[in-house]
């Protein structure tokens, strides 16, 4: 069954993305010396070790991300910006942009296209899933996007991707969503991350 | 080498306890009906699957807990209360008691005594590692007494067991601790639960 899947690398104290994120730092201050990305060392480092699941993460027929995590670019569509990714996006699939600033969609290589979605998170859902055609629908984040999915109850699944060291402060999993029963599916350890995998059974 | 471990029981979103502790509640409102300890039901509806991680938890020769693991009475001891595990804890070790109030010590069936600190954690971790007599020291809890232990550079070792809900407020790990360096020891899963174990490389 098609299912709505958030998926999401976070700190061990729960943060995505630490504060001041730039063009350089896609990820605001992580902690690290800015020339890297420690959140996802993990994919980058590592990835022979987390090929499963980063080919599950792959595996979505949509996506839905919010607009930090398509780019630094505040308020209108100013300057070019066509995400982080490069020519060629690793979503090879639609991928629909919260926004408040309307915009025509783009087309990229390899099958991504990126469309921006002015309505909200269950007009977003609505148009990723038909784009889906019976495939999974991924939340890729950032966790304001997760947070306000699993909020509203939109969530099936979690894929957290948990790694070893603290940030204290930024953007915070959970934060301001009502408490959550889950019931764990998956968990495994690899040397630089744990992947812990819930099915979410309801906010109560 | 001796070690000092840190071992806790949190939410998925990090919360050791909810708000509102009580003597009928010790973990405050942890989303239940009050029946029973949802944070570690682990612990007990499932003893067999995670027998190694509660041996492993038992296995320090001395302890150290804040006042409120220990029990609900505030302020002055101004009634009997000695922790709520009955005549015959399962420390069977010195438990050095974090506390603002004087009390003399208190011995219990099994080899448990309650010791009583009143000058900080500096001076509980001497007198706990005096006491374990080369043997590992472990804090207990809460979450408040561990992230001292944490902010001070105090701790080698921090095991976490994380279980499938969230709680959304009450007393958070690492809530206050300065971004912290981790080394995945180890991780594994049960039914109810996901330990997983780091090293402490460092406040930064």
């Amino acid at each position: 069954m098609s299912k709505v899947i958030c998926d999401i690398t976070v700190s061990v104290d729960g943060y995505s993305a630490g504060h001041d994120q730039t063009e350089e730092r896609p990820f605001g201050d992580d902690g690290g010396d800015g020339s890297g990305n420690r959140l996802h060392a993990w994919m980058f480092d590592t990835p022979d070790e987390n090929r499963a699941e980063v080919d599950r993460m792959a595996a979505a027929r949509a996506f839905i991300m919010g607009r930090n995590m398509f780019g630094p670019v505040r308020g209108a569509w100013d300057r070019p910006w066509n995400g982080w990714w490069g020519d060629d996006p690793p979503f090879h699939a639609p991928v629909f942009v919260l926004t408040h600033h309307a915009r025509e969609p783009r087309s990229m290589d390899g099958g991504t296209t990126f469309h921006f979605v002015t309505d909200g998170i269950t007009s977003a859902l609505a148009q990723a899933r038909a784009a889906a055609g019976g495939g999974d629908v991924a939340i890729q984040g950032g966790a304001n996007t997760i947070n306000q999915f699993l909020a509203a109850g939109l969530a099936d699944e979690l894929r957290l991707h948990v790694v070893p060291f603290t940030l204290g402060a930024g953007t915070r999993l959970f934060e301001g969503v009502p408490p959550l029963e889950l019931e764990q599916v998956s968990s495994r350890s690899a040397s630089l991350v744990t992947h812990v995998t819930y099915r979410v059974l309801s906010p109560r």
